[in-house]
């Protein structure tokens, strides 16, 4: 009650939004305060995000000068992508917006690295490692919209895509065979850093994949395929 | 000598290059392991530059493992923009490429603001907030090279410039008055965080910008206007 009557004193607190992505090899974190990007990390490194991604928040929110519990929105790169990755990045988020009592929003990795081409005349062909000899890829028109996919297969499938001249990007694309209607464009090449880019996703999207303390449950990781130690527990 | 010993016993030392960009009320560093992008921080806080750059800079190395004396190249936008940052950026570039006799590039912050939409159809009008109701602008092609300016002027002059139909980008945008030409993009709206992009810059660009050891005090902050204390103190 405390907090709330020195909230109301100094005037309304604004919407702090945690935007973050655990997907991919890389990991990338984002504040935003009201509509202002206050503070954004990318990391690549030997360790896992299991050890990097609550030390990148909490450095993220001690500069910043926010607590935890301030967080009032969250916003998810949800796969496909990596199966640990994904698990450590829904945990995370999962966990605070059940702290926090706030909604949580879930996004596609693919459309996330597709974003940084949108309205270039192109369409855009993103591309994301799944190991094992083969791809995530999704289709999009430059406004993204979804064209053909996601789908997961050899990466010599996708050639046989009907994408017509497109963009190629995400950190799957040096996979893909070269292919002169593609233009490939790594992410780093552009500056751009994913976590940050779930803002405007979220402002492109229809609100109806908004997850809340009470559908928080349903809300499970985008994996594309099963994962190998659950279809030989299956079998 | 035992270090040099080691790393040759190890296989040859790998690039780390530093790449910072502090000309901006936001400010971002990245550290680069050969052409990887190993970890990246933006940051638009209240408390200035001269309070974030080295610890977000010690922060990055901490985490990547590394230490101040591995840097072994520098990247730096150097303006124009805030007069205060940019003589924070370039003093603490010229530190460390003066410590570690290592070469330091030096790159316009137009040019960096027009990065993420390089070779999307449409001419790049880079945008820049030069206080005093001015704003710094510079009009470039769709591959980046220069058609006009740099120059800094009153907002409504730059809608006389010959731009044609061209992205409008840059954290001045929004100071210009609207124009029917002018598609407005803000960078953080496509996850853009410059100090990733010098790097690309520095791929595209020739090298005679380069400034190694003796020539490193001719490296001056590209201002592009007198500032008002010289002015004043000079009349």
């Amino acid at each position: 009650m405390h907090g709330f009557r020195l909230y109301f004193i100094m005037g309304m607190p604004r919407q702090l939004t945690l935007a973050l992505d655990a997907s991919q090899a890389s990991g990338s974190i984002a504040l935003f305060e009201g509509d202002r990007l206050s503070y954004a990390s990318y990391f690549n490194v030997s360790i896992t995000h299991s050890e990097t991604l609550m030390p990148q928040l909490d450095a993220a929110l001690k500069l910043t000068g926010f607590t935890p519990a301030e967080i009032s929105r969250i916003l998810l790169a949800n796969g496909p992508g990596s199966f640990t990755g994904l698990r450590i990045g829904l945990a995370t988020a999962k966990g605070i917006a059940y702290a926090n009592r706030c909604p949580l929003r879930a996004f596609s990795s693919l459309k996330l690295a597709a974003l940084p081409r949108m309205h270039c005349g192109k369409n855009i062909l993103s591309v994301i490692d799944a190991r094992m000899k083969e791809v995530y890829a999704a289709l999009w028109d430059e406004d993204l919209n979804l064209i053909q996919g996601p789908e997961v297969c050899p990466p010599q499938e996708i050639l046989n895509w009907d994408f017509g001249e497109a963009w190629l990007i995400g950190d799957g694309s040096h996979i893909l065979p070269a292919d002169d209607r593609l233009t490939a464009l790594h992410p780093t090449s552009l500056g751009y850093v994913p976590a940050i880019g779930l803002y405007t996703l979220d402002l492109l999207s229809e609100s109806d994949s908004v997850y809340d303390f009470d559908s928080l449950a349903d809300l499970q990781p985008f994996y594309l395929r099963d994962f190998s130690a659950q279809i030989q527990r299956n079998n």
